[in-house]
């Protein structure tokens, strides 16, 4: 499959057209952005590396009954994905304290939450991503309705019991992610983006080293080796 | 009925007990407060008017079979009220797009809502009150269940549908309003804390003046002026 013209140039992929009409390829960029794209970067070989973990991790999903928009890896950086028209709604699941959640609610960093936490957070660059409620997401237009938002929710949850699961296997304890799913030309609602160290915190579970884009937001170096340690252990 | 030892000073209101264990008695302040306390005033004779407007809305509403904390005015600005302990909930009910709303999700001010949106705030000064989901509240123990967040919600409504129409014979829009709520001794939920300018926004239907606490929050003067329009229009 090859690539025909540009869709659309995100922060962190390129999507391009290709001859089938209902598929696209997304291409992994090695652009780094944080806050908002305030704070920017470059990593030789990171869209390499989130090619392949998000690849592994919608194999596994996949397996486990999730439909996501992944139709295959085509080669380091680019994957056949089905085409979607996104849903304008980031789904975060927190299943561990930290980043905007203990500062915005003053919980402490680190506290194993009692349940885990789902938010939708509105995807729009110029207001920032805000957090929302299932009404904004009504008002909005991002849901056709409650049964939608509910969906995502129970989704996400799915989601997260199983790559918890897994990545506590791996010696990582899964502390937040961030999905986005969109609506095929049949209206289903697919997984889509991308689950790689850019939108998921992983903490060694021994160490509690992070290994994910907190190294990058939080300048504590070493970014690519954190983001390989993750797909060795995926693979091992 | 005497005050006795104070309780608390919150920014509009100080609280005192009472010889009765389960009353207190709210003194309405002068004092006018915006942006969490950044911003500072103070208007004489404006507490006596928020008391004589909430003791109008309290008996409305309770006409209307809302369970409140009102028991009874007192004198110009002091209210005896039911004890109850607040739920750390602001709730938020919306008509038209303003203020924070318009500014956060980029909706189009003074635009009129599909339907009234109900918000809750997590109540905490140092925080700057963030807005939070209904998980968020369990989480922080704001609520026992979601069963009592559905009742603040459904509470929350019925007072607009019941405001809103009074409002509107009255020549005023209700745009927006703030509510708390908090538990007597026995466990039932109340209507608590005041409903005055400094809690709603109203709009003159014809000229769209308003008629709250804008005016001090933008310096658009005549706060006091503002405040008894609305105590006039309602006792007329």
């Amino acid at each position: 499959m090859e690539k025909a013209s540009m869709i659309y140039e995100g922060k962190g992929k390129k999507l391009y057209n290709t001859s089938h009409p209902d598929q696209v390829i997304a291409e992994f960029k090695d652009d780094l952005t944080a806050f908002n794209a305030e704070k920017k970067g470059n990593e030789a070989g990171k869209g390499a590396l989130n090619c392949q973990i998000s690849t592994e991790i919608f194999k596994l999903l996949e397996a486990e009954g999730i439909k996501t928009h992944f139709i295959k890896q085509l080669d380091e950086k680019n994957m056949l994905c089905k085409r979607v028209s996104i849903i304008p709604i980031e789904v975060v699941t927190r299943n561990i304290a930290t980043g905007s959640l203990s500062k915005r609610l003053g919980i402490k960093e680190g506290s194993v939450l009692p349940f885990s936490l789902v938010e939708f957070y509105y995807k729009d660059d110029a207001l920032g991503d805000p957090i929302i409620n299932d009404e904004h997401a009504i008002l909005l237009k991002c849901a056709n309705s409650q049964e939608e938002l509910e969906f995502l929710k129970e989704t996400a949850r799915e989601i997260n019991e199983i790559l918890r699961s897994f990545f506590d296997g791996k010696g990582l304890n899964l502390v937040d992610f961030k999905l986005e799913f969109g609506k095929d030309s049949e209206g289903n609602i697919l997984l889509a983006d991308e689950i790689s160290p850019d939108s998921c915190r992983f903490w060694d579970k021994k160490t509690n080293e992070k290994l994910d884009k907190d190294r990058f937001r939080q300048d504590l170096g070493n970014v690519k080796m954190a983001y390989e340690e993750v797909l060795r252990r995926i693979l091992n």
